[in-house]
């Protein structure tokens, strides 16, 4: 389970001159899957609201509703303390880049009345030379040289993804059940050395500690808890003692 | 740059049941954005080839032609050593659930002739549970608890990040130059007081200790390089001594 996530910092996502309405969409998608919720459009192409928007947002439509709309970059950027320009170029210029893990951990690390934005640039052209030098520090989404292209949506995806695993959603690792103790497996191997010695499965007497020794070690790798060694025992015993 | 990628093992990513094309070609440009290169099918809805799906695989045309067809889940798996099945809903069994980064970093592990398949269910209703019992572990994306649903492209490109950080493809952080050695700094510093004790700047001279330090703590937050303290002390230097 998260944390209380009023104690870590929410970034917000403003999106510059966004192109199509379905990728302001697919990025409130992509918000709402990772725990964000305030969304800004600067001079969004095609107007707002955009209908194609709404249809996009899959569960994220109250983000879409409650855009902000702003005239330019400049106004959306007013009260941002921290920003974090998504680039995939790399520019020429004297910033700092980091990876998106990096970022999100610097981000979870702010007060959360900083006011921190992650700032994506139109689809095509991305964020023109002087938005970026108007940001702190340029995130850069590491891929493979032969196809470095991610579009909006899935940029946003991978940036929510580490901020909600900096936000303390990211614990869900499940082990297996704990192992049943040794003496359990004592119970289980005695029933099956009875079993195999009453059906002359040693042929060879000498062979048997090595073959048996084998045989233990794979059943002990599957890590059984105690009610699976119970159901391997019921087995064991229906192969050898079926019921008339 | 990533390490020589043949030293790593590069799981396979098989799609059980794929309805859409669209969804087909978009898992494979996220595979492509980020190094993997063999698709497999398992029985896709509506045939295959499909067009819809070359359309969505924008620069990974090649995994789409390339892609091998097999008529059911277990065809697919025939040759499969290590299966990973991503799940979004939890399962009752008594299966290990990982997040993305500890499965990729079991998958880095093995050597590179290990078969390791990534697996991904049908879009509406995902995977069976007996595939799932097929599978030795569950990938579960942390996601938000007020939308956990991702699309099979989503789940594909942090499944892909994750692999290709991993692989050594991750390391592209870049932190700013080297700053300046204090004695480039004793020289703007000394030439910038030369100025102010000019211009009078310090009215109360038993305000200026605090007033300098603070100044000097200003400048040197912005971890100047040489380069750049050359432009700011030619900067000062224009400013009182402007050329006719």
């Amino acid at each position: 389970m998260p944390k209380d996530s009023s104690a870590h910092n929410r970034p917000v996502v403003i999106l510059v001159r966004p192109q199509m309405g379905e990728n302001i969409g697919a990025v409130a998608r992509a918000m709402s899957n990772f725990g964000l919720k305030e969304l800004r459009l600067a001079a969004p192409r095609d107007g707002w609201p955009n209908p194609k928007a709404l249809e996009m947002a899959a569960g994220a439509e109250s983000i879409i509703e409650s855009a902000k709309i702003f005239s330019d970059f400049k106004a959306a950027m007013a009260d941002v303390q921290l920003a974090y320009a998504t680039t995939a170029r790399s520019r020429d210029m004297e910033k700092r880049v980091v990876e998106p893990n990096i970022a999100m951990q610097e981000i979870a690390s702010q007060a959360p009345e900083v006011r921190v934005a992650l700032v994506f640039g139109p689809e095509r052209s991305g964020l023109e030379n002087e938005e970026v030098t108007w940001c702190d520090t340029l995130i850069t989404i590491p891929t493979a040289p032969e196809n470095s292209s991610l579009n909006l949506a899935q940029s946003m995806v991978i940036l929510g993804y580490e901020w909600w695993r900096q936000e303390g959603g990211g614990v869900i690792n499940r082990e297996l059940t704990e192992s049943a103790p040794r003496e359990e497996w004592e119970g289980l191997f005695g029933q099956l050395e009875g079993y195999l010695d009453t059906v002359e499965y040693f042929r060879v007497p000498e062979k048997k500690p090595l073959m048996w020794q084998n045989l233990q070690n794979m059943l002990l790798r599957a890590q059984l808890n105690s009610q699976e060694m119970r159901t391997l025992r019921g087995m064991f015993r229906a192969l050898r003692e079926p019921r008339r």
